[in-house]
């Protein structure tokens, strides 16, 4: 009997959901409360910025100006303001605009930071992933997810994987991530089998895992969904799916004899953070209808004992859209390691679905956009929480331009209306081991940077447009180097 | 006795160089002579133009002027002009300038076609270079020259190299060519040869070889020579050899145990096309000073016979810079097939020297700007011209802005002042084998044109600027396919 009767009050939390009386045997409590704690600690530094300038703004100019105004923002923030700021007060009252630019990418640096440590203290689960992978007959996993902010924690909330360099991921809008760039990975990644056998040698069979993620939202599926696709889920799903489809023929094309490929396709309902998982067929084929739901696995198995969910689960993998076989009907199943890998990926979600149903009532407050800033460039990779940030993954702005106005169009909504400066950290990786790639890639984050301020003048004029810039090394957790900050 | 007397008068062609009573034993008189003719064929198509245009101005508006300015053009050109162009001069007379930029883009199709043409006709050069180039134990020759259009001939006529999809040739501003572009090549070439031993074996020992080429003008050498480095020679010496050691470094520092490559710095003055090459030391190592000057060579050989000035090269590789020693010093000689590589690059430029003091004296009458049409993206490699075009290489405007800067000002003087429109052809090449790639590059240059027509929006307003857009598969001679075209 899985639902409780309509009287039940207490414990029917949402319509179509079945009550709960105890948490999903397979979900893990404890990373779900260590991972709370940190979108908590994280979200709750920007939360606290405005009320704290408020204060500061009630503080009228005297000798210990500064000092009442650092003691405020001690109380509130977990970090200083800016001493320079403050010390220009005298002249006309402190720059309310600069300081809010300034905490913000103060909030975003202690972010990062406590992501990093999050990180260290993960080496272990990294591991264990890496070798999970390779049991599964992975040799390199690369994501590419829509870089929609609310998917901004893929990896470490919505599928609980930890980074690592293992791993790769790289967002774009609508999820049409670049087939040319990912070859090259592919090939990158192949040589070092071959010149180091690392992480396997070329003959031992296992393969490169490449992975899309588009998105949709089931309360509000035609205005919240990717903005990329118009919110149409059938154009996000197929233009993902196209993509996938180029680049194993690409690299089938290019390198004969078993330069074979597996991809993947995976859904997120960001209202609920639930996933679906595209099947492969034994052919490493995917339709757009051989899927498994995992809020609808969620349903089916919370009642079941830890065994008897992992077989339901197991059993879904294998019989797909048992609603309609015949429009996802492929040749046979995936291979062996593919379905444990995809068993893995529902049974982690199925944490973070209960994450959002415990936290959120299952359903997030903020479907739409309430960004903090707009992220520019490579990204902030480590920082992975949803919503945080609006991303514009951009090498120049002429071929970002699109995505960079809609951002910017989304936080004269959110900030320039309350007369606040819309913050704009532009990020960059560079690699250590190539000379010269991190003077190179400076110079790169300060052309965008004049680009941006080209195109938006009329706010930058106004002192409504502030820029961060940071450069940072390639493997993962590396430090944070600022390299401008300018108002 | 290498010097004629004063009074040899017909022999004596310019001041410091000897005269000439026959040509240098080691040329090749008979490529020179097709060159020659290529050079004339190519550029007389764009000289034709005016005059042509000029006499179809000079026609009243008849119900014959279609046919009689056809005849006109077939007379001198030979391509037809546009008839849909002509079929609109009933209003208001013919439109000259659309007719001008058909004209150069249809010269500039039959340059391409020709050179492909000739291409076809050397693949046995092509065999004979690839196995030469094994020879002396390269398995893979990359070479960067400034994008300057002056050494837009630097394979075909300075060193006398087939085009050949086993060179590879990309040309950047002051020959800084991108280091990260150019590992992942060498990743792609080792890839190659460990999956498939093409063009030899991991274990064979060969290397990767990285040329750059910077360039100099004797003559008038603080005006004239690289404008990305404000005609400073030693700037662009230093910088193009800044990159190499970069280059070689990454590669280094990335890839372990054996994952080395050859470096060579070349020089050209653009007056008279005789080479610099700075040759290696035991160790790979480059020095500024340590230098075989190809002008002195020439010099210095012209009298012997060809075995001797076999010899007397060879002898000038193994003791270069005779003049300062102690500056250029290294450690030891270059390897075997590095100095036969050398050896053989040096004579294939005397034909070169020889071709210039032949046709113009030993110095080109326009040492400074005389191009044709501003050459955007990645360029028309096959045609292989000195001073044909301006050419910008870039993937966005934003980019490559200075560049382009530099070509509408060029132009601005050649063209704009005549009342002419600057002819901008944009052209990328796509690889067939990604699916997609084809129609993502005519995007990029659709993309392209459009922040060139905005930047510039004042010329095109006034049909001032005219752009036309092609693409191409890699392999060298693929079609050219028009995408667009448009005043
Ligand atoms: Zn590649
Ligand atoms: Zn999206
Ligand atoms: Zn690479
Ligand atoms: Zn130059």
């Amino acid at each position: 009997e899985n639902n409780a009767s309509p009287s039940d009050g207490v414990f029917q939390k949402k319509a179509g959901m079945p009550a709960r009386r105890s948490q999903h045997l397979l979900t893990d409590g404890y990373t779900n409360a260590r991972l709370a704690h940190c979108e908590d600690s994280v979200k709750g530094r920007f939360d606290a910025i405005l009320p704290t300038l408020k204060r500061v703004a009630g503080l009228s100019y005297g000798p210990d100006f500064v000092e009442s105004a650092q003691r405020i923002a001690r109380q509130t923030l977990d970090f200083d303001l800016s001493e320079e700021l403050l010390d220009k007060a005298w002249v006309g009252g402190a720059d309310m605009k600069a300081l809010y630019a300034q905490c913000s990418f103060s909030a975003l640096q202690a972010a990062a930071a406590q992501f990093v440590e999050d990180l260290n203290q993960q080496l272990e689960t990294v591991e264990d992933t890496r070798n999970f992978f390779l049991d599964c007959g992975f040799h390199a996993v690369d994501i590419s997810p829509c870089a929609d902010g609310r998917l901004k924690g893929l990896t470490r909330y919505i599928l609980r994987l930890p980074l690592s360099s293992f791993t790769r991921r790289k967002a774009y809008a609508g999820a049409l991530f670049d087939v040319e760039t990912d070859v090259h990975h592919w090939e990158e990644t192949e040589l070092r089998r071959f010149r180091e056998g690392v992480p396997t040698p070329p003959e031992s069979g296992t393969r490169y895992l490449k992975i899309a993620v588009y998105h949709t939202s089931s309360s509000d599926p035609s205005h919240q969904g990717c903005a990329a696709h118009g919110s149409n889920e059938h154009a996000a799903l197929d233009g993902a799916l196209e993509r996938l489809n180029q680049f194993r023929e690409a690299i089938e094309n290019t390198f004969c004899c078993g330069a074979s490929t597996d991809i993947l396709l995976i859904g997120v309902d960001t209202d609920s953070d639930a996933i679906k998982v595209h099947v492969p067929d034994s052919k490493g084929d995917l339709s757009q209808h051989r899927v498994v739901d995992n809020a609808q696995l969620y349903r089916d198995t919370i009642n079941l004992s830890a065994d008897q969910a992992r077989v339901a689960i197991y059993e879904a993998i294998s019989k797909p859209n048992q609603q309609s076989p015949g429009w996802g009907a492929g040749e046979g199943q995936p291979h062996e390691g593919m379905r444990k890998l995809i068993a893995n990926l529902l049974i982690n979600n199925l944490s973070q679905i209960e994450y959002v149903e415990d936290l959120y009532d299952g359903c997030y407050p903020d479907i739409g956009h309430a960004e903090r800033y707009i992220s520019v460039g490579d990204g902030f990779d480590e920082v992975q929480m949803r919503n945080i940030a609006y991303y514009a993954h951009l090498h120049t702005l002429e071929e970002g331009v699109a995505d960079m106005d809609v951002g910017i169009k989304i936080f004269t909504g959110l900030n320039v209306t309350r007369g606040l400066p819309i913050p704009v950290a532009i990020h960059y990786r560079y690699n250590a081991k190539v000379p010269g790639s991190r003077e190179r890639t400076v110079v790169k984050a300060k052309r965008v940077e004049a680009a941006i301020r080209e195109r938006y003048a009329d706010l930058d004029g106004k002192g409504l447009l502030v820029c961060h810039l940071s450069v940072q090394d390639r493997p993962t957790g590396s430090a944070i180097e600022t390299v401008g900050a300018s108002a």
